[in-house]
C-alpha cells in the first residue's frame, strides 16, 4: 500500500515537472509567435534575449538530475503497465527525451535560440530585397550550430542523423535516402512526363485579388473544415506556421499574395491541417510530452492531407468555388471550375519544395507511423 | 586596482542578474498583452498557469540571497558615487526593491498572478452582460490577496499603505487623504457649480461612427504626437493599457465604441502619453529597474497631460478637427469646432473616475516628484 502511494506521488511529481517544462516552452513559443506576427521591428534584440532565456530555463529543467532520478525510479512501474497506456507512454517518452536532452549543454540551447531569433529578424529584412548575401553569415552559423548539436550525439553514421531522429524518431539519413531513392525512381519520370506536356494555364490565379477578401475566404474555409476558432486563430506572417500554447490555444498563420490566389488559402489549409491535429489531442495529455503532435512526419501527413488530398480535390471546390466566385466576381466569373481545378493542381519544376514532395512526405509518414511508439500516435 | 576591478565585476554581475529578472517579467508581460488582445478564449486556463510560473521565476530571482549579498557588497561603492549617477541610482533602487520583495513569499506571487489571470478572463465574460454577481467572488479574493500582501509589510498605519508605496514610493494613505481632502474642498464646489448649469450638449459625439475609421484616426493622432510605431503598436482591447517589453517594444491599446467618438481617440491619447514616456527612457537603462517609468504618479502625469491638457485643448483640435470632419463628413459637417470642443470637455458626475480626478492626479504627481529619488525621474 505504502509503495503504491509512493508510485502515485512520484507520477504526480513527474507530471508536475513536465508541465512546468511544457509551460516554459509554451511561453517561449508565445514570444516567437508574437515576433512572427505583431512585434514591432524595434523589439528584435530584447526578444531574442528573452526567448533564449526561456529556452535555457526549460532546458535546465529538462535535464535536472532530480527529474532523471524520478524517471529512473518510475521505469519499473512503467514496464508493469500496458504498453500503450498513458502512464506507460509518458514514462517511456519522458525517459527518451531526458536521455537526449541531457547530452546538450544549456549554453548551446541559449546560443541556438538567440541565433534563431536574430536570423529570423535578419531574414524578414533580407526577404523583400531578395538579399541572399545578407543571410550567408547567418546560414553558416546555423550550420555550425547544427553540427555542434550533432557532436553531442557522436558517434553517428551521418551528421544529420541526430536532427532527423529529433523530427522522426527512428529515421536516419540512410533510411531517408533509401525511401527518397525509391520515390525518385518513380517520381522523376512522372514529373518529366508531365513537364513535357504543354504547361497548364494557371493565369486565372495570377490576377489581382484584394488581400482582405482572400484572408476572410481562407478563414471561412479552415473554420468549415473543423479548425476551432474558440481554441485558435489565424494571423498573417512572413512564412506560415502552426504553434501550440495549450490544447485550448493552437494558432495558425498564413500569408496573402495579391497576385496569387493560391498562396493564402493553401497555406491556411496546410496550417489548419497541423492545427486540427493539435486541437484533436486529448485534453488529459495537455502539458505533457504526449500532449503534442508525435513527429514531423505525422504532422506533415495531416497538413498535406488537408492542403493537397482534400484541398486540391474536385469535390472540395465543387463546394467552395461558388463562394470564391462570389467573392471575386470580376476575376472569376469567366473561369470555369475545371480551369480553376487544373490551375491549382499545376505541376512544375522549381528550386523549392513543391507538391511533388508531398507524396514523399506522405509515404515517409506511413513508414514513420510503423515505427511510432507513442500512445497518442493513432 | 584589484579592488576596483572587483567592483566592476560585481556591477556587471548585478546588471546581468537584474536583466534576467527584467526579461522574465517582460516575457510574462507579453503573455498578458496577448491575453488582453488576441488570445482565443480557450487559452485562458493554461495562460494563467504560464503567467504565474514566469512571475514566480522572476520573483525567485528577485529575492535570491546571492543577489542580496551582491547589492550589500556594492552599497559602499554606490554611496561613493554622485547620488544621481546611473550606477548609484541602480544600486540604491535595486536595494530598495530587494528589501521589499524579499518579504513576499514566492507562492503568494504565483497565487496572485494566477488569480489576476482568472479574474481577467471572468471579467471579459461578465462585462458584456454587465454581470456584477459573477465577479463578486473574484473581487473578494482580490481583496483577500491584497490584505495578505500587506500583511508581509506589517506593521503599517493603514492596510493600503504597502500598495500605495509600491505605486508611489513615499506616499501613504495619510498623505494621500490629506492631498485629496484639500483638492475635494476646492473641486467639489467647482463640480457642483458646473453641474448646476444646463448640461453641455455632447450629442455630436453620440452618433454612429465606423469603428475602423475611428481606429485609423486614433492611430494617426498618436503617431503625430511622437509615439514611435517602429518601437510600438496600437491594438484593441477591453480596457486600454500600455505595456513595455523593452525600450524597442512599448505597446499601447485602445477600445472603440461605435456610439462614442471620444472613447477610442482619448484612450489612445492617454496610453500614448504612457508610451512616449516609456519610449523616451534612455536605452542605456533598458533591462534594469531604472529602465521604466518611475511611479504610477509620474506615469499618470504623462498620460493625462496628453489626454486632457493637450488632447482636449482648442489648439489641438484646430489642427486635428479638419481631418476628423473629413473622416466623418456625414456626422460632423454641421458640427462647428466650438460645439465639438465643448462636447469633449463636458463635466458630469459619475461613479467612475472622470476628468475631475485628473487634477487630483496631476497635483499628486507634483508632490510625488518632490519625494522622488530615482535618477530617471526628471
Amino acid at each position: 500500500m505504502r509503495n503504491r502511494r509512493s508510485v502515485e506521488q512520484m507520477l504526480m511529481e513527474l507530471k508536475q515537472r513536465l508541465r512546468e517544462i511544457s509551460d516554459l516552452n509554451a511561453a517561449a513559443d508565445v514570444l516567437s509567435w508574437d515576433q512572427a506576427t505583431y512585434m514591432p521591428k524595434g523589439g528584435a534584440d530584447a526578444r531574442g534575449r528573452q526567448r533564449a532565456m526561456l529556452s535555457r530555463l526549460a532546458h535546465e529543467r529538462s535535464v535536472a538530475p532530480t527529474l532523471g532520478r524520478l524517471i529512473d525510479a518510475l521505469a519499473h512501474h512503467g514496464e508493469s503497465l500496458t504498453y500503450d497506456s498513458d502512464d506507460a507512454s509518458l514514462i517511456r517518452v519522458a525517459h527518451r527525451e531526458y536521455q537526449k536532452k541531457v547530452k546538450v549543454p544549456p549554453d548551446h540551447v541559449a546560443r541556438a535560440v538567440a541565433h534563431s531569433s536574430a536570423s529570423y529578424d535578419a531574414w524578414t529584412r533580407a526577404r523583400p530585397a531578395n538579399d541572399f548575401a545578407a543571410m550567408v553569415s547567418y546560414l553558416e552559423r546555423t550550420l555550425d550550430l547544427s553540427r555542434e548539436y550533432s557532436s553531442y550525439f557522436a558517434p553517428y553514421n551521418n551528421v544529420a542523423d541526430p536532427h532527423i531522429d529529433d523530427a522522426d524518431e527512428g529515421m536516419t539519413t540512410a533510411s531517408t535516402r533509401k525511401l527518397f531513392g525509391e520515390l525518385k525512381r518513380q517520381l522523376v519520370p512522372m514529373v518529366r512526363a508531365i513537364c513535357a506536356q504543354p504547361a497548364t494555364d494557371d493565369s486565372s490565379l495570377r490576377q489581382s485579388f484584394a488581400k482582405a477578401a482572400q484572408f476572410d475566404f481562407a478563414l471561412h474555409v479552415v473554420e468549415s473544415l473543423g479548425y476551432d476558432l474558440k481554441r485558435g486563430r489565424l494571423d498573417l506572417t512572413h512564412h506560415p506556421f502552426c504553434t501550440r500554447f495549450s490544447g485550448g490555444d493552437v494558432r495558425i498563420t498564413t500569408r496573402v499574395n495579391e497576385n496569387d490566389l493560391g498562396d493564402a488559402v493553401f497555406s491556411a489549409l496546410h496550417e489548419a491541417g497541423h492545427g486540427v491535429y493539435e486541437q484533436g489531442i486529448s485534453a488529459a495529455l495537455d502539458g505533457s510530452p504526449l500532449g503534442r503532435g508525435v513527429s514531423a512526419g505525422v504532422h506533415e501527413s495531416q497538413s498535406r492531407l488537408w492542403e493537397n488530398l482534400v484541398g486540391r480535390s474536385r469535390g472540395f471546390w465543387e463546394h467552395f468555388y461558388p463562394l470564391l466566385r462570389r467573392t471575386f466576381v470580376q476575376q472569376l466569373s469567366s473561369v470555369p471550375l475545371t480551369t480553376f481545378h487544373r490551375a491549382i493542381n499545376k505541376v512544375a519544376q522549381s528550386l523549392i519544395r513543391t507538391d511533388a514532395d508531398e507524396v514523399t512526405y506522405n509515404l515517409h509518414i506511413m513508414i514513420s507511423r510503423l515505427n511510432c511508439s507513442r500512445a497518442n500516435c493513432a
